[in-house]
């Protein structure tokens, strides 16, 4: 094909199309044959270059090669009518700029670039400087009177080419390259002058001939047909393949071709290259922000060989070029409606767009131009609740490091587990930073554990962040902090923590108890030393007030899982409406009520059993009352005792490695008896899978006394706190339920002590009772279990665990790899599966609310806080969602997208119907 | 009620009934108003009474008060008529039996029992004797002259009363008739004259009195009625609902009152009582067969105080009795068309019939049986096919302790595991076990072991039985003795393992190795020393035949889970159609294989892994030709490798101990290095969950060089025998998926790697890829898997695990409570939960089948081999269901059922069609 395009090409264009479609759409000289909305045919770039032109943009000239080109070459039929209308367009674009293609004074040269419907960042291929050969490059010497220019865009067109299109691996290229700069003693490519130049063309052209057997193309029209062939090839490469399976874009839609002619920003120092915003992108104030280089062009900037200056530097040194540039993107703002981002060129004082797209920008940033074009009339309420993605909110929750007082030496990466800063001085276990903590021995405190454990809680909470060798995006460390709000740096697995010998080391370092480090939870860097911290704002005034529209849109409810009164409070001036989980184990933590929890787990029969639940039954009682005043009027939900016991006890292997020992060293010891007995009963409660073990109402079924005093404390707690004049609302959940037979159990035992209580009270208190569906088999059965229970709250952190089959705390040994495979799109525990968990979930729903029509349900697992899940909740038509205090406001954001995603679709439904 | 009842009873009876529901049903003189069928209506014990009466055995009359008074009394508004009824059977009963009730010189007495339309054995109440009173005691003393015996019938009668119908414990009536031996100074009931019986029941009045505050009844119609409601009551008790709840049976159904007749085997000595067998229920020969005791009560023969009689000595005693006893009861047999257990009384040399119904028997006497009735021509073929329980046929497979060589020490009782029988010596550890084989130390060995785990297997392949302390009816243990056929008693807690110190104590017994014990794994019992065995017959001609029946009616293929050459050869004698699963990783824990698999685990690269498994492999292979050698040109259907790999590593917590110990008696010991590293390893690899870790497709996907090594062994082997003229059918599966992304991964390497082997081999071999549905998302997302999938196999025993999010090797520590309160009905592990798991499985097949309709479907999981669940997946239209060779029999009579219910109900539904 490309041949005949050849023989073609020599003579003048004559041509009449034989077949009414139209591969190629050409842009130019103020006009475009497509325009914005085209992705479908011309893909995202060309549709952006298209509608660019037609708004009067100054774009570099060219056509787009639409994607059914693509599909008929995928099929092996590409039509002869592409070639010939290729061959038109770039007639069109010689005539329009006055040039020749690859020939003549002055020669066009053209970029290929490909570009798809979606977006394939770095998946896909590009050309540059095409059309340069042994002719046209001294042309171009000539007319620009640059022949070290003219060379260097030669010798980058052959290297490009080599690599792209006939697949000669790229490192090849970089050896001839180099062994010249060595010949010459520079590591600088700007040193190489044209006869370099020259020798380098000439290896690359060696290098070419040997590897494929010909020459390189001289002929600019085999450059250009070879290059298309090999945009497409591209769109079937492997890595193409993988990242549109896991992005779930179809094989078949295929890729557009863009051909534009080339514009240099290095040739005088009348030309330059750079970047900008409409607006500043970290704070959202509206003023016009980037950054230049003159006489450069865009890869000098990436390179960082050279530092850009503001861009208000070239108001004093082009100021026609600047309010050109002022006015242009201004107008592009209100033509799209969005802050911008774009690039451009200048070439001999001649401004050239290249790009311009909705820019990102922070959170902070995003409320603020949100809220700014809403008093500018610009967009609507609605629309700037689009505007902020809910994740950017974390923005206003977290401190961050500032690192603008020096370099940073980073010792690790690990996974961003919690986001925010924090700097401090190690600890190795909970016990010594609390008693760092209590003794005022550190100010700031980073625990640095393998994992941390349930057991670590009072060492957590005293601690400024957590660092973790071990673990993934919901190991304990992880899912703990982001509900404590604090900074976690988890499984950073190139530290290796010692906490016997208080040690830890990394990168080459060795660091003990007391010596400061700093992280980043938001990247997941682990920074050495002490730097300073920039404080969260959480009661922004901007924030307050988008957060008052947000909330006048969304349906769904947002609560809050709290365990203490303290994160009640917290959760309440986040917006929650009430509770959502309050995990009553959290509780027996703390170190005055562990002696008695393991006394109760220690005990061998009821009656010690019961002793020992009669002293925490106060305990646990003030802490509800704590709790019921509060939240007030608003709904509360407790979770009755749900993880397995031996959380409470020490550790099994801890145990026999001690007793070991004494037998050794002082086999009289009486310790070593009570370790016996210690670790019999440990033994007995050692499970092989814990998470599938005795827990859950499996432990209130087991040991009916625990339910008892748990259901006790909450009842008499709430009759205590109704007497002072407020009106808890109260819903005891059942964990863990696996059919109606343990619903019935467990409700009926609460129905039982809460209508004891109330008698001997003379007091009554509005609750409900329901249970978590967190196990498959309690979904499939919901409609039995609604026949007992009054909601349902799924539980999705242990749904996803016995739905997947995959431990949360174990998955790391594969998920990254799974991840890395394209296996799983995302983390499941992180990101609510909607297509297998979310399947159950709609069952449960449906089945839960035909037996029940007015069956409460909610969510209260880690997906709770997380955007697309909630949005999913929402379309379940869930009441509620329920989350972490410091994930409320994303909540709360995506809820009210969802409602207005709602909204819009039956807008558009509805117009539609008015078509009809 | 009972009073306005009382006032009728004084007149004549002259009565219309006002309304045509018929509340009694009478049977007596040779007619009964009921039959057999009616059991909804008068319940089944009543039901059987009409039906003997009405085909003329000498039952003692009486009459039914049906379910629908019950229902009435429930809802408090039981019909006048229900009492107006009662009395008119009363007044024929009267005249019939030429009786008064409770008066006049010749007292009619009566039995008043409950009986609903499911046995609920135990549940309810009996009251014996009613009409007794201070006057007719006397009459019966007189007319039988045997005033001893009619004071012990009123005492009886009272403390009956007493406890039934009013509520006074059980245990005051007990007191005050011990203290009445006590003080003439006897244990023996029958010491005690008339005068003291006098005394008791004068004790027992005021009891009563004082109790209730009235006075025992006197009134024959008042006890009557009032016992009549306290049946109705019963219905209603904890115990009953209880029982209702777990069995599924309707509250509403209510419960029938049986009014007879009291007839007394105690008269004289042409009394008498028995119970007996049409057949040997043994084994199954067929004489008659029963046992009786002259002069004597039923309740005599079940306290033990005396000793019965073979029935053949009736002969001689009462040969015209014992005629009549054979004919009726063979009459019997012909007329239910089955063998009878019958019980019957004999009152002063008249014979009466007090129940019979169909007898239970072994699994020999059932197969035996029904054989026999077909050639009797009593019964079709299939009928005879129903007449054995699935279960029945282990009996042919086990050898049993022979215990009539004296008395037995039962020393603990666990779990009835594995059936069978084992007596041998104890061994500790796999190793130990091993060791005592090849040296010939000991001839047969119990394996003895807190639990056990895959590393020993060659130690319980050695042994004759297996004991453990902890775990379930699926431990590790269970199952594997199962999948082995050989007896093991599980989860016997009251035993303490010392395996350290090679010691067991049990009852107050230490043990040591070497001692000898016998184990009883059909009833769970662990017996002190050496019992004889009685070996068993797998190849009972009997038995032959019966199965060529089943398997001519069955639609399911029947397969076995075997994964070494000996197991198929075993697998196809016990009629397996093929292999359902063999796992792979058995094949790794032999002792010369154990290394080369640790150190595949152990490498830290790709390039040592390799080196680990490229030794693997030949073995592999060997394995491969012998299985598919085996089998011929039957499919053989392979798992590649799932278990966590910690499985092949030594155990965390001992490594810990072992370096402990080290470090303090020998620091310098190169040793330590070692563990150390070891332990390093296992670390990196512990899991929380192992059950939800790195196992599975994830290893292959994780480690892609394991499947390629599998794969290559398995098709390198099917080449090999396939050249030597064999034909294999291979169906290659993939454990553990989630998602067809796992699948597609290993799917292509398989088809990948066997591609290579045919090109090079020159042969092809007939394969298909599928997997495991084992976890409930890869149910939910089948119609995505089966793309990918040609077959699917349940693992049931992983998706109960997941379905239910309960460990098969944790839920000892709840199941046990669980299902004596009935919050599961059975084992969800030993028997498949249909609603729950069979709702997901039956959602999982629909959805392959959809996308792939050949799809072939089948069970691998513990389940394959239970009948209720091998009929559900014969339902489920699956293709065949594997299990362990021991099962094979089961699962073939159990299919066989499946197949005939469906044809059954297809001429139900015909012949209903016919009828419309």
């Amino acid at each position: 094909m490309p041949d005949s395009a050849l023989a073609v090409a020599d003579k003048p264009i004559q041509f009449t199309p034989k077949t009414p479609i139209q591969y190629v759409y050409f842009f130019g000289g103020g006009t475009a044959d497509g325009n914005g909305k085209m992705k479908d045919t011309l893909g995202g770039k060309g549709a952006g270059l298209h509608e660019m032109t037609r708004v009067g943009l100054p774009v570099p000239p060219g056509f787009t090669l639409q994607t059914e080109a693509c599909r008929e070459f995928m099929r092996g039929e590409i039509s002869d009518n592409v070639t010939d209308q290729m061959l038109i367009a770039l007639h069109r674009l010689e005539e329009l700029q006055g040039q020749r293609f690859g020939a003549g004074d002055n020669p066009l040269l053209v970029s290929v670039r490909s570009g798809a419907k979606f977006s394939m960042p770095g998946m896909m291929d590009t050309i540059l400087n095409l059309g340069l050969n042994d002719t046209s490059v001294e042309s171009l010497a000539r007319k620009t009177g640059k022949p070290r220019f003219a060379y260097d865009s030669y010798r980058r067109l052959i290297q490009m080419f080599g690599d792209v299109v006939l697949n000669i691996p790229k490192i090849k290229f970089e050896h001839i390259f180099d062994a010249a700069k060595l010949q010459i003693g520079t590591q600088q490519d700007t040193d190489l002058d044209v006869d370099a130049l020259r020798g380098i063309i000439a290896e690359y052209r060696k290098l070419i001939l040997h590897e494929t057997g010909t020459q390189f193309p001289q002929d600019p029209y085999k450059q250009l047909f070879m290059a298309r062939d090999a945009v497409f090839h591209s769109w079937e490469n492997e890595r193409a393949k993988a990242y549109r399976r896991i992005n779930h874009i179809d094989d078949w839609l295929g890729t557009a071709v863009n051909v534009q002619a080339m514009v240099f920003g290095n040739l005088s120092e009348q030309s330059g290259t750079g970047v900008g915003f409409t607006r500043d992108p970290a704070t959202g104030k509206r003023e016009f922000y980037g950054e230049f280089l003159l006489n450069a062009q865009g890869e000098d900037v990436v390179s960082g060989s050279r530092t850009p200056v503001p861009i208000t530097q070239l108001r004093d040194l082009m100021p026609t070029v600047y309010e050109q540039l002022r006015t242009l993107t201004q107008n592009m703002e209100e033509h799209y409606r969005e802050m911008q981002d774009f690039e451009f060129t200048i070439q001999d004082g001649v401004l050239y767009m290249l790009q311009t797209r909705n820019g990102k920008r922070t959170g902070r940033a995003a409320v603020r131009i949100a809220m700014d074009m809403v008093a500018e009339g610009l967009i609507s309420v609605d629309e700037a609740i689009f505007r902020v993605e809910p994740n950017q909110l974390y923005d206003f929750l977290v401190p961050r490091l500032d690192e603008t007082q020096g370099a940073v030496e980073v010792l690790a990466t690990g996974l961003p587990a919690s986001p925010g800063a924090a700097v401090g001085q190690i600890a190795f276990s909970a016990e010594d930073a609390v008693r760092f903590r209590e003794k005022g021995i550190m100010r700031s405190i980073i625990l640095v554990r393998r994992e941390t454990t349930p057991e670590d809680i009072s060492g957590m909470e005293v601690a400024a962040g957590i660092l973790t060798s071990r673990g993934g995006m919901t190991s304990h460390a992880a899912v703990v902090t982001r509900g404590m709000g604090k900074c976690c740096v988890a499984g950073a697995g190139s530290i290796q923590v010692d906490e016997e010998k208080g040690e830890m080391r990394v990168a080459g370092h060795l660091y003990h108890e007391g010596d400061w480090l700093s992280l980043d939870g938001t990247t997941g860097r682990v920074i050495a030393g002490q730097l300073p911290l920039v404080p969260a704002m959480p009661d922004d005034p901007d924030l307050v007030k988008f957060m008052t529209w947000v909330d006048s849109r969304r349906r769904l409810h947002i609560r809050a899982n709290a365990d203490i009164p303290r994160d009640a409070v917290q959760a309440i001036r986040f917006g929650a409406e009430g509770i959502g989980l309050c995990r009553t184990e959290h509780m027996f933590f703390d170190e005055d009520r562990l002696p008695y929890m393991q006394a109760m787990i220690m005990a061998r029969n009821e009656h010690d059993r019961r002793a020992a639940l009669e002293s925490l039954l106060p305990m646990q009682r003030e802490d509800f009352i704590g709790l019921f005043k509060a939240m007030g009027d608003l709904p509360v939900n407790i979770r009755l005792l749900d993880p397995p016991l031996h959380e409470f006890l020490p550790k099994r292997e801890e145990l026999m490695v001690e007793i070991a020992r004494l037998e050794i060293t002082d086999a009289e010891s009486p310790e070593l008896t009570s370790l016996r007995t210690t670790l019999e009963r440990v033994e007995q409660l050692h499970e092989m899978n814990p998470m599938l073990g005795l827990r859950g109402c499996r432990l209130g079924i087991a040991y009916p006394e625990i339910t008892e005093m748990q259901v006790r404390a909450i009842f008499e707690a709430a009759v205590e706190v109704k007497k002072t004049g407020a009106h808890p609302h109260l819903e005891i959940m059942v964990p863990l339920t696996c059919g109606i037979e343990e619903m019935r159990n467990q409700a009926t035992a609460i129905r039982h002590f809460a209508k004891e209580i109330f008698a001997r009270e003379h007091e009554t208190v509005d609750y409900i009772v329901g249970t978590m569906i967190e196990l498959p088999r309690a979904a499939l059965l919901a409609d039995q279990i609604a026949l007992e229970a009054e909601f349902f709250s799924f539980g999705t952190n242990d749904l996803t665990q016995t739905v997947y089959g995959i431990s949360r705390d174990d998955g790391n040994q594969f998920l990254p790899t799974y991840i890395k495979h394209g296996i799983f799109k995302q983390d499941p525990f992180a990101v609510l599966d909607q297509e297998g968990v979310g399947q159950i979930m709609k069952m449960a729903t449906e089945r839960g609310i035909r037996t029940r029509p007015n069956l409460k349900v909610g969510i209260c697992g880690e997906h709770g806080g997380e955007p697309e899940s909630v949005k999913f909740c929402h379309r379940l038509n869930m009441d509620y969602v329920s989350c972490s205090p410091f994930r409320l406001l994303t909540a709360r954001l995506a809820a009210a997208q969802a409602a207005l995603e709602d909204k819009l679709a039956a807008q558009g439904a509805s117009s539609q119907e008015g078509t009809r």
